[in-house]
């Protein structure tokens, strides 16, 4: 039976429950999304990953609306369906508008498109960027 | 000779010189960077690069700083060397300090490690993102 | 009508039975997988791609539930649902438990994470990796 | 000593060298490109390579350009900068005009855009398109 | 509600329309596929998109056939569900057939796997590339 | 000046000299590489990475070699120069011979070959990998 499972919270043992109970806590839900269920499956991943989230998308010196479509950014770059769900409603819940989605998404198409430009036309490094 | 070569200022059509006057007007630079002098090599190309890069990049509801720090991000995720280059030296110009950099890399490494778990966990969309 | 079709073992021509039959025999199961009946839409493509696939994930110096979990990890970083269905099958078939798939998962997510580190800090080569 | 070396024809087994003899009759060439020198350190990748290469890229329905076309595509798109380079000469060689490769360089920037904007927005498939 | 909504003509400003009745002139088509919907969310966006949509893929050098292609191989490169689909319905279109789509999968699949033959054994460009 | 650079022992931090002693220590080796040279430009992201890293790469249900040669075919697949000779590298030093390199190599190419053949064909997955 190779295919993953949930791991609901009633199910999920002592250690499992600990890290849900930190990520309700942190983000105010009733319920972790779907992807801490599946990590639950393996617990040292699951702990270094939520660690690593929150340390990561925590206060610092960005926006936390920032953050997230750096996040976002990333996640259509790399066509991932889930991670493009969840970071749009992570972006929007953070205080992003429909006009800065808007230039999101027109920033990730130019960058994508200029990237393979340069590929094809076998750009060398401006010197004054190699300083 | 497949291999590309850069159009420089003194050897380009008056419609290449065009762009790159504008280009150096806009972004108040003496000359034009590496890609554009490859860009030059098909005007058409060349045109529609430019007018789109000037069209998203400039201004609008994101903040300067931000616009570059996402089409960094993207250029990273993609392993684009000269982008790299070229759009960390346009994030550090807009106003981006190295703790700035360093929270874009943690996002940007987080965000491809966690679309890959989400992948390989095959973790369903939660219906919450999909109204 | 440009949506490609599955042939089906009763619909293919004889060349393609034989490709099919040898699928069925190598494997030790009743029918093909769906990829086999998609390819079977352009015979020297199933015809390569089988042989390859026979000779590659056949008998070497590699355990075989190290090949699959090597195929696993590549089409888990492409983001191939199709591919990473049936090799996380293929893999627990040759003998992956649930953890050794939780510390491939970690894998996988570090090196997709840390190849970007490295491209976004722009790290040269050491030298001693040059020799 | 992990660097991978150069197999050079005067250091081949004779099993490499028919190789090598046939890529050089075959292509017409007094000597064969690095990339076969450095799949020589291992026969059967080599062999396989070499027989899949000749084939897929030998007389068929498309014409050579073409094929050396979508082939460059690719390998833009995958920041190859090796298959970039021979992959250039080997279109240019197939009859690839300046105002050709222009052309392609404008059709796999725009793809390259477009994919991620469908892919930002999730966009449906049309349902005419699964017929 | 971050999930983005297809904007369907009746619904659409005037400014829109006016886009969506040029890609149907164009295109000679009843109505737009859902990428243009769904782009229409941001109005410079959608202008941009189809002006360059418009002149990448209009008359030039290239024939229609060849230039959907590149298109194509582009999108199964980077695993774009949607983008295979629409452009496989546009190449068909175009005058491709079943062999030659046959022809073109073999090549995308070559070329991916040959590309990262390169990337592992870090071979260097030939010299006679660099000219 | 946006370029990163290294910081070297001497230069360090007391923090960052004690995640090197702590990787020198662990790697029984005299330097650090350059990437925790570059990630030191940031504590958190250095201390992060290497906790990661030493975990996810210390003693488990895998074999060390078999980790190194995971962390490798995703390098590859993402084409990361630097990423491909440090793990390498390892792969060599965790036991890896030329034989298992090649096994390996094959294996890449053809997982990257056959994802994009999936797509390509819009294969749907076989129910018995949905169960």
């Amino acid at each position: 039976m190779p295919k993953p499972q949930a791991i609901e919270y009633a199910n999920a043992s002592p250690a499992v429950r600990e890290i849900f109970d930190d990520i309700k806590a942190t983000r105010k839900v009733d319920d972790v999304n779907n992807v801490w269920k599946y990590l639950a499956n393996d617990l040292p991943l699951l702990r270094r990953t939520w660690a690593g989230v929150k340390e990561v998308m925590g206060p610092g010196v960005l926006d936390p609306v920032v953050k997230e479509m750096l996040y976002l950014a990333v996640s259509i770059t790399n066509n991932c369906g889930y991670c493009v769900a969840s970071h749009s409603a992570g972006a929007y819940k953070a205080g992003m508008t429909d006009a800065m989605f808007g230039e999101l998404m027109s920033i990730v198409g130019m960058a994508n498109e200029t990237n393979r430009l340069v590929t094809g036309y076998r750009v060398p490094i401006d010197p004054m960027f190699e300083q």
